[in-house]
């Protein structure tokens, strides 16, 4: 077992903690024995990890091979909490097509009380639980052909206060929701990413390339389920999903602070050398869409994770005081498809 | 020394040539040895290399550290040619201020010959031996603060014959250029893509992440010299810029057939599952821009070099007949920022 | 799915299979679903691959997880053989106490016949059923603390027929059992080598670092079931496990002739450069131990997958006529720690 | 620019500085700009680098293509020296037939004085230099063809206080030189490792694979060349070559002790469970020789860089107190192919 940290760094009065809640083993339709979730988490960094067997769809009971009940596959991998260093969450996923579609539970007590004929009883066992509940993957093409639809139900439960957050992106259906991506924004919800995952990670991710399992980026005041619990009723999360980051501006601008370090001025009054370190393993796609009319640089980069670069600037007018770099961060999105803006002062 | 191939399938009646055409050593302002050149070539798999050291900028002449004339770079560099089987192009580059900004001269006799005070009579050299010449990085910030611009003098080279290619994208000037590719079209030039590489390959482009270097990919009818120099001439070339392909669309269609393979259909009156495998180095971005209203199948998906994928299709009413999958792939630029549309039928 | 192929090249009238007779899944007390088994094999470039699950140490039925009989695993990853063209042999261990210790049964009809109270009737029950069976990790501390010994019972058992092959090496027990090699030469068994993998193969094996699963290589008529049962009685394997290659010097030889390549020779009267190739995923470590006096060339070098090499040779004495470089191949093992004598001729 | 820090732990007083003391540009038979060589050490994460070309075989000067004198390439290769932070050393190689052979120089003043006709002047020079010089390459076939040899005159220059050091292992001679080793240790020499690079250290070592250059781990009481100087006159080094790590008993230990850490213990009167981790980059080749005999536990492991392993230790009789876990570490070399033996308490 060799453990790879992780660089996503912390951000004033909070920690960042890699988290995954949406993951599935043997006793559903998952192919991996409960373990193995965890002992994943631990070689790739992550801080705490969901186990969310489907509550409804247990192929591999129905098929005779596996046997217990809905509480079992948590109870496995919280076995391996303490010695791996993981934290271990009990979940479950209601699966009902659509609406409403599938629907995560996270900090449950029981979750063979989720096994009722109606969903309107399992979401209300969910809150008797005191569950944080969220939609899953809302842009599934089963679910959602071509576009990405809000029915009536969701909002019924959203209103009933059943809706805590929404997946923005899910590692098992491929793409990111813009659609979703909004209405967290408009309605106030918690940004989900996760992976969804039934087979190994190692198959569906090349972490040798460079690839990352979709996440979520949870900003606790400390390193602890109740930590992380607190963060998500508060809306602090990021989701990373492939080369995107995706957050509330605020949270963005902070992450940002902390990734981007500038490691060294050099200048004349004629030009200037700025040299910056990603100090991240995020890929920062920066493209200038203002600038100073004074200042000549570049027009587009890439930073990859830890790389540091020489910024070349040009002053058209000799030029003297505090000085802007401006571009814009394109795959860091405050709102669907658009970028964060940021500057460097030098 | 480890070749590693690259996986870019040939097309019907023409072979793919993986090429740079844009390389410096230490005999101008570069930091290696001419036959670092070749070898970096070798290993990565490349069918051909340009040395294009700068006419003008000579910096390590300056110094009094480099002495010999402008031909002394491809003469080392070619002495490789044959036992390492990469073919080895006698080029230079024209570096003036904008405009007319930088050019690439490929297929020289002798370089000597360009190293004249104007501009002008450098291409009327380049006439005389019968050169290839293409504009390079027309998006250089130091050239264009912001915006790629065509200026008078680009008329009046073109007209005069000079201007064959053009650069759509440059490995050392970070970024695509669009206005550059939709010139390419319009006026229909060779369209380039290059490293320009100064400092080694495997400090810009991190191979084991799977990075390529910025290459043009030359369709040509034998691996020769003179295949080259044909296919150039008939504007057969797509260019490989990070995850971007970028061509003719008959050129795409035709590369994108030999890409996406079919391996298997399984298919029952209520659905059906395709395998599809990318037979490229190539990954293919894959989205969902309209389809059959009686296909429910995925909305957007990756495909990795080597990546095989079963795509499960839901039939909305019972189907029988030929199918069609429709998609594109978004990365496959017919015309700036526009993907591919394609299909499968099954 | 990615496929990597492996790299090891046939040799005359005979197919290099790359096989691993010894897995387990969740339905004794491995990690994953069998269907994992073969996909890691389709990705891991192996042509076959059995499932063995342990007749008696059933961990996950005994917690109440599992249940069903001991076909089982067997025909759940049976029906992913023909998709993913992975050849799927239906196994079992026989896991007892030493002695005899654990055996594996290949080609077995029924498994369930096996769980029987007397490992004697067990092994009855093998030979009724014409399977193929070894002896597994002989040098498992558990059964043999710091020396691999053979004892009575396996006098026993390999005069009546029972033992037809044993591991050299195994993955799951790390380390190469030297007494076992020295028996599997004396009594003629076949080699055997594999992973005995419990979780993932991708936790196990450091595949971006070149790491490779502990297998038999088999020299097979034809890639079938058939075509390795032939080889596997006629004893034409080889165990790769780590950096070794271990088998029976006729047949390391042969693969040494496939692998090494005389790709360019140079030569004057004072001097040769000698390019050779590895074309095989084996590291060769290569050692002079002895030469012609006359030429004067390298002492030590390794040769990594598919790098080549240019080897300079000096003439002492002007030489004309053929020369021979003499070297050891230091990892292909002919007995317990001997390396092959090797030459190439130029 | 993407750096890679190593981890290979301090010992108690000490830092472990990563270091290179043998490489060459252009400005001798190298292959690179001096810049090049700097830019390496960043990225591999090494604390210093020397830059030693040839004082006579100048081959890039002997063709006309390069000019200046003996001090230029370092002059070049130190400005990038603080803004990189890696330390740069003046040296150079004094390059003769054998004997004495070749010879590196580190710390001079003024390499041109080393260009004069004796070797013996070359040697005085480096006296009143104050350079620390050291033998390179003992075993390189061209000087010692099948035997790396002592000859008169290197008791001479040994007995005259030239020999400070001795090249173990040397990357672009592939091997470890056993004889070296030894006379490293009975004439109390420093042991000294590097790459004598001439191209890029990128198409020599495979870094994605996890192969390092061969370097000398300096103990230093700071990170300053005066803090290299004073460890290499005090003889406080190791040599890291390919998987193995050669040095003086003593040093071995105190590395060892902060390379395996045991994380976790759990022990009932029968059975413990020790959980240990490889805090470095260096992989541990571990074989058990010797053990308490009422201990059952592994006879060879390997762990690799970062790797956690939980070894399984059951007692034949019950026990209590204090118990050890002996083995060898086989790749940390304190005499000629001789590991460093060591135990752990629990």
């Amino acid at each position: 077992k060799i453990r790879k940290e992780l660089n996503i760094p912390d951000i004033p009065g909070y920690k960042a903690l890699k988290c995954d809640f949406h993951t599935h083993t043997v006793f559903s339709d998952g192919q991996v024995w409960p373990t193995i979730r965890v002992l994943e988490a631990y070689e790739e960094g992550l801080d705490a990890v969901a186990i969310t067997d489907h509550v409804e769809s247990r192929t591999n009971h129905k098929n005779g091979d596996l046997q217990g009940d809905h509480n079992r596959s948590y109870d496995i991998a919280k076995k391996r909490e303490k010695s791996l260093d993981v934290l271990v969450i009990k979940g479950a996923e209601i699966s009902r097509s659509m609406p409403p579609g599938h629907w995560n539970a996270l900090f449950l007590e029981n979750t063979n009380l989720l096994d009722v004929p109606k969903y309107e009883d399992a979401f209300k066992e969910t809150a008797k639980q005191k569950a944080f509940t969220f939609w899953n993957h809302p842009g599934w093409y089963r679910h959602a052909p071509d576009t990405t639809k809000w029915l009536d139900v969701h909002t019924k439960l959203y209103n009933e206060g059943y809706m805590h957050g929404i997946e923005i992106a899910n590692g098992a259906v491929e793409g990111y929701y813009p659609e979703a991506h909004q209405w967290a924004l408009d309605k106030n919800l918690t940004f989900m990413g996760n992976t969804d995952i039934h087979g190994t990670t190692a198959m569906t991710y090349d972490f040798a390339k460079g690839e990352h399992r979709t996440m979520t980026i949870v900003f606790a005041k400390e390193r602890t389920l109740e930590g992380i619990r607190e963060a998500l009723d508060n809306r602090r999360t990021v989701v990373w999903y492939s080369n995107l980051v995706i957050g509330r501006e605020n949270l963005l601008k902070e992450l940002l602070n902390q990734t981007i370090q500038v490691v060294n001025v050099k200048r004349s009054k004629k030009e200037a050398s700025v040299t910056i370190k990603n100090n991240s393993d995020f890929t920062l796609y920066i493209k200038k869409y203002k600038h100073d009319p004074n200042l000549n640089y570049f027009r587009e980069i890439k930073l990859r994770p830890g790389e540091r670069k020489d910024l070349s600037i040009r002053f058209v007018e000799p030029a003297s005081g505090k000085l802007k770099l401006d571009f814009r961060v394109e795959n860091f999105y405050v709102s669907p498809y658009k970028g964060l803006d940021y500057f460097i002062e030098f």
